[in-house]
């Protein structure tokens, strides 16, 4: 028995070979390979392959796994007709979380603790399990958004990639740059995987009893809808409206900090240099500025203001802009609707969970924790008439 | 940094008031009240308030609380198209996953974290939604059982209590004895918290990132429906089904313990004696069987022989049937269908789940644990024409 730690600090939970975070120079790497070659080269089918297997795809790999993702980026009739029976104004984190459960009541899933224990499961059972889940969720996101508005349903483009595909779906007039395409797709490479915060644990305490997969991955999505989890990207586009115009950046961020309050999507509690998901989005931030000169939004140009302006104050105390900072403008700026973003990060962290139910569930044990019983000792029941 | 424990096997994950376990003894207590008494003298809504506030409550507490679980437990008529919407095959643990998801849909829950912080969130509210969630689940479960069979929906009667209410809406024709009504309420009693098990362990790390209460309950759903967690009762009554016939026992027992077999429903990790549970349940099922005289199955007198045989070689091991045993046959006894013993289990036991949610929204630090990793060191990306 050891001494108790909230929130289970400093425990080690796992031993797992699927990304790794050295917060002191900065890194963060996927099965090895660092975060800046992964954003910059690879795209998010093939890391979802790596982060799922170890190794990046051969040709012939790549290309079977991203086909039979294609094939689940459509959704059938009756699935679009549950979605259209939700109220209108549902929460689509909510609504994500019970369209991925309901996957399983429409196709379920195969997966028996007999068949896991006898080995009958192998790396292509994994890898066709997870393009099912990969495939379905970001058009679940996509086409509950058109839902909601009363829009039609969007059908997959198959000649796209997952990113494209993506904003394909959610509007198929806009017909986006290269440099968006390219922006989105590096940030579903990034917010794929994060080692062990509380949605991967999540996901791995729900695998560790064999759950299905849809089970699983549900499970997971209730936990990343949490505000101090997944809301980040949210909070930071609230409060750059909140501040109106690039003017009042300086004397809100004073007032902000001598307050001792939160600069949302500034500094990172894993790392105490910048963020190294953080360091890509800014180039792209810079890019996107550039090749939209002159259209960029005021809010654009309000988070470039507070950017600089926190820069000034806070990097040398180590805290720098966050991932959360620059996917959420970057989002915003493309158009896409503020309350999609937490919908967007599972679309991407769906990858991790799955990384981590794959090795879980392969090298299982329980989680059964244990607790500190600080509560009444024995007492007798009393009857209700003399309470 | 501490040694690595699979499964968090002995590590403290909280400080809890709510359950005590001492399985020397045999005696679990939920907040100072042994189990024995109040499977006896109590009944699921007072205890469910019991787990929730800590107290038991007065009659205008008691009624009060009642009335207000009683009201949600008729399900609209939208929430009804929805389970018709569903492929009548679906499993009931992902119909109840989805359900208790798009509870949040359909009904959002006003919990927001600067509220909770802020004290705004006293008792009541707490005892409010959980009153939803409690009163919800149960009519889903029999809702469900009715709708995948195209019979109708019975609504909830206001004169039963919660436990009559259930067999009642999931039969309106049968009209059951008082001790099978006994029995049902008895049942939920005793599974409704059992300290940090993998899906309350679920609960509480999806609450800690201050998700809404039905993004919570679904994820201990999530965890619960996996076969290691919340299915021995099911694997119970398929045993005895294999068995066949009460004849047939001591051989399929010996053959069973001589290849080292589990034996389903035998033995329990946290008791070295019997478990207190299946004590008040082994007296049911004999009170039951008198009751019945002459027209139990043949799978009940099964059960009874298989129970004597083991309890003949495996007592002096300190192996006793437990809580799954007793519970799974007296719901097949009760014709409830087997694939619903485990959804019964998830409307018991959102009680506990509530009772920690309550707990870690009130004292909460984020789960995050961390890891031990063992992959690769740093490794430069390929280009896939070189690999």
């Amino acid at each position: 028995m050891t001494e108790y730690r909230p929130g289970l600090d400093g425990i080690i939970a796992t031993e797992s070979s699927i990304s790794d975070i050295d917060g002191k120079k900065g890194i963060l790497s996927y099965r090895g390979y660092s975060i800046e070659e992964l954003a910059k080269k690879s795209n998010f089918e093939e890391t979802s392959y790596l982060l799922l297997t170890g190794e990046l795809p051969s040709n012939k790999e790549l290309k079977s796994f991203s086909k039979n993702i294609n094939k689940h980026r459509n959704l059938s009739k009756d699935f679009i007709q549950l979605l259209e029976s939700l109220p209108k104004g549902s929460n689509p984190m909510d609504v994500l979380q019970l369209s991925i459960s309901a996957l399983g009541a429409f196709y379920p899933i195969n997966f028996d603790s007999e068949d896991l224990k006898s080995g009958k499961y192998d790396q292509q059972y994994f890898l066709d399990v997870s393009a099912t889940l990969i495939g379905s969720i970001g058009s679940i996101v996509a086409a509950w958004n058109r839902i909601r508005q009363n829009k039609e349903y969007i059908p997959s483009d198959d000649s796209l990639n997952y990113a494209e595909n993506f904003l394909h779906m959610l509007d198929d007039e806009i017909k986006p740059s290269n440099l968006i395409k390219k922006i989105m797709d590096a940030t579903l490479v990034l917010h794929a995987e994060h080692t062990i915060n509380a949605s991967t644990f999540t996901s791995m305490v729900t695998a560790s009893t064999l759950a299905s997969p849809t089970q699983v991955m549900a499970s997971a999505i209730g936990s990343l809808s949490g505000p101090l989890h997944g809301g980040a990207n949210q909070k930071v586009v609230l409060m750059l409206e909140q501040m109106g115009s690039k003017e009042k950046v300086e004397s809100w961020l004073d007032e902000r900090l001598d307050s001792k309050q939160v600069v949302w999507g500034m500094g990172h509690r894993e790392y105490s240099t910048k963020d190294p998901r953080a360091n890509i989005l800014t180039d792209m931030v810079k890019d996107l500025f550039k090749e939209q000169s002159g259209k960029v939004s005021p809010m654009f140009e309000t988070a470039m203001a507070l950017e600089e302006a926190c820069d000034e104050r806070l990097s040398k105390k180590g805290v720098y802009a966050n991932v959360d900072f620059y996917s959420g403008i970057l989002y915003k700026e493309m158009g896409i609707p503020v309350d999609l973003f937490t919908t967007i990060f599972a679309t991407s962290r769906i990858s991790g969970w799955l990384a981590h139910w794959v090795e879980q569930v392969n090298n299982n044990k329980i989680f059964r924790p244990t607790q500190n019983y600080k509560g009444y000792k024995a007492r007798s029941y009393k009857d209700i008439s003399s309470r």
